[in-house]
């Protein structure tokens, strides 16, 4: 990975996107996400290792961009595979290594799978090649296609929740980052932020630092102070207080994977959240594209793999001191310490679903209803 | 305030107390728990003024900690006043000032008023110094005497967890720091599982960091590392995931202010753990000695008032880097941020109290069946 710090004005790049593939060289250009708020650097990504590393890193995160990353870390493997003559079974096993990346985000096998797929049905290697650069376009066009028609249909709750307000602020919480960031474009759990805010809506964000990583703190209010939305940053124990207290009018998240039963993963923490707007008569409401719904499992909790990521991420926050990043150790050196990445909300704690075909309710009945092709699948 | 680093060896202080009234010198001298776990430092408190700083800015923290530390700053209001030859009415606003350093925990006002009431009652300026000096010295034996009797309370709890479990470790989870740090001696959350660690029986405890201070990877991990019980530290975010996967047996916690209708404020998170558990059929217990009962107040939730504190708190994390302590920034400078440092939770979510009579169920019933000299107050 070879790293171009940017001095561009922020302010410029309303359309800024988290990835972008350079077509006249052949390498993925990210964001930097680790480096937010504190310093904005570009990544270029140039092997399949590169990819990989990205991913497991968290160079880029959030199961919409992991996709689109493993998609264009398909096209850095098919190019590879044909510059070194190899054939198929060499392709498949780079990419069964992409794939392996990381456990919980089903849009990463999703997104691989499918671009494997069309690049198998042809033989040319140069056809191999285009095939492979249209099939992850197509998958980075469908990600932030399903992000801004997640903001159309989101839209009429968050304007009904402001008719029922009388036109006073509306507080929406959300946890970790289910923003641009994590989705090329819009967000989901932000897009109905960002359609209500453009909208002229009067909407404030709670914003869940979400430790361990503080995606929340680093990434959301970021991205929200960007786009001029009000926010409030809180520690992940803040949220029930202000359920209890009125002060939350909705919890809106994204998910990493979300059964086609209704149990939803997201990033850990999600699931007391979800409890605690259960408790008190919130609506709780989970923004996905369909890449995102795993079609095979039935138990979320039994099912859906967790992460547990290194010891170090919870042992050491990030931050900034004296104009440089620095890592502060914060429990005794000595302690032994665990880092479970994700948790399963299921689906009782979840009031509906908002995808790019529409709101449905956390059901099998009522998902397939919006995606009926998915019938056959047991 | 002055700083003594003592480089004394920390295994042989067994009986390390957070506080210790220096007799010949008339000063308080207590841990400054900011600096914990990654230094070691005694600070002498010599005026009101610092006994309110060391309350204020979390020196010292933990309902009976800021008691006995408040019952401390009395007894140097007392000498003040003595040797400035005024008399109750100064002594009475000095007191005022105490009992307003911190708004939730209720032993502060109890400690204050109830060596206050003591000193009224004698004239003789000498003799006004012997009484707060005793009533002090008597306030923090009950402390004492109390968290040692929650432990024998406790114990039993423990035992059946452990006879259930038919040997294997007993995973407990608790929130924030309610060990002897916060409470002279043993601890109130912890003195159960330190009376079952020293009756051999196999236990862990899981430790959640507690954002924003995390007292939890600071104090608690520390103060269970050097009495040599397993311990992990965790985020905030992950006791649910915890709970739903079965490696949670109980959760005990202390508390702040708890109503004699059984409504518990404590460190915020606290009401998102007492869901997950209700949620998963896990015991969740508070230990509290009955100077932490609140006798006049009724709803917990309307009625505790619940201290917001400075942002810096949140945005700033403090740990080590290089051998110094450092506060790093987290979130964007520019992103507003709010603190609220306790919640309530509710007694339908409480499974029992564990006090120094015995363990009760969480209403006011079953509360007075073990303090029947409170059935007067309304």
């Amino acid at each position: 990975m070879e790293s171009i710090t940017e001095k561009r004005k922020l302010d410029r790049e309303n359309t800024l996107r988290p990835i972008r593939f350079i077509e006249e060289k052949n390498i993925v250009r990210v964001i930097d996400q680790r480096l937010l708020p504190h310093e904005f650097k570009w990544l270029d990504l140039k092997t399949v290792e590169d990819v990989i590393a990205a991913i497991q890193t968290m160079v880029v995160r959030g199961a919409p961009l992991i996709g689109v990353t493993a998609a264009y870390g398909v096209v850095l493997a098919v190019l590879n595979t044909v510059k070194i003559n190899q054939g198929d079974d060499f392709l498949e096993t780079e990419c069964s290594k992409i794939k392996a990346a990381r456990p919980t985000a089903v849009n990463l096998a999703w997104a691989v799978d499918r671009i494997l797929a069309e690049v198998r049905t042809v033989k040319d290697p140069d056809q191999k090649i285009t095939t492979a650069k249209k099939q992850a376009g197509i998958i980075e066009a469908f990600e932030t296609e399903s992000c801004r028609l997640i903001g159309v249909h989101g839209l009429p709750l968050m304007e009904a929740l402001c008719e029922a307000k009388h036109g006073r602020t509306v507080n929406i919480l959300t946890h970790c980052n289910a923003g641009w960031l994590a989705c090329v474009e819009y967000g989901t759990a932000t897009a109905p932020i960002y359609a209500a805010h453009e909208k002229g809506i009067n909407i404030h964000v709670w914003v869940d630092e979400t430790r361990p990583l503080n995606q929340g703190a680093r990434l959301t209010a970021w991205e929200l102070g960007r786009k001029g939305v009000k926010h409030t940053v809180i520690t992940d124990n803040a949220g029930g207080h202000l359920m209890q207290h009125g002060l939350v009018d909705a919890v809106i998240v994204g998910t990493d994977r979300t059964t086609h039963t209704g149990d939803v993963a997201n990033k850990i923490g999600t699931y007391l959240k979800a409890l605690a707007a259960k408790d008190n008569g919130i609506p709780f409401y989970v923004a996905l594209p369909s890449s995102t719904f795993d079609w095979t499992l039935t138990d979320g909790i039994q099912e859906i793999p967790i992460e547990e990521r290194e010891p170090h991420e919870v042992r050491y926050v990030q931050g900034l001191d004296g104009g440089k990043i620095r890592n502060v150790l914060v429990p005794p050196e000595q302690s032994p310490v665990a880092n479970f990445a994700f948790d399963v909300t299921p689906a009782r704690l979840v009031t509906a679903f908002i995808t790019e075909r529409g709101v449905c309710k956390p059901t099998r009945e009522d998902i397939l209803k919006l995606f009926p092709e998915k019938r056959e699948i047991p």
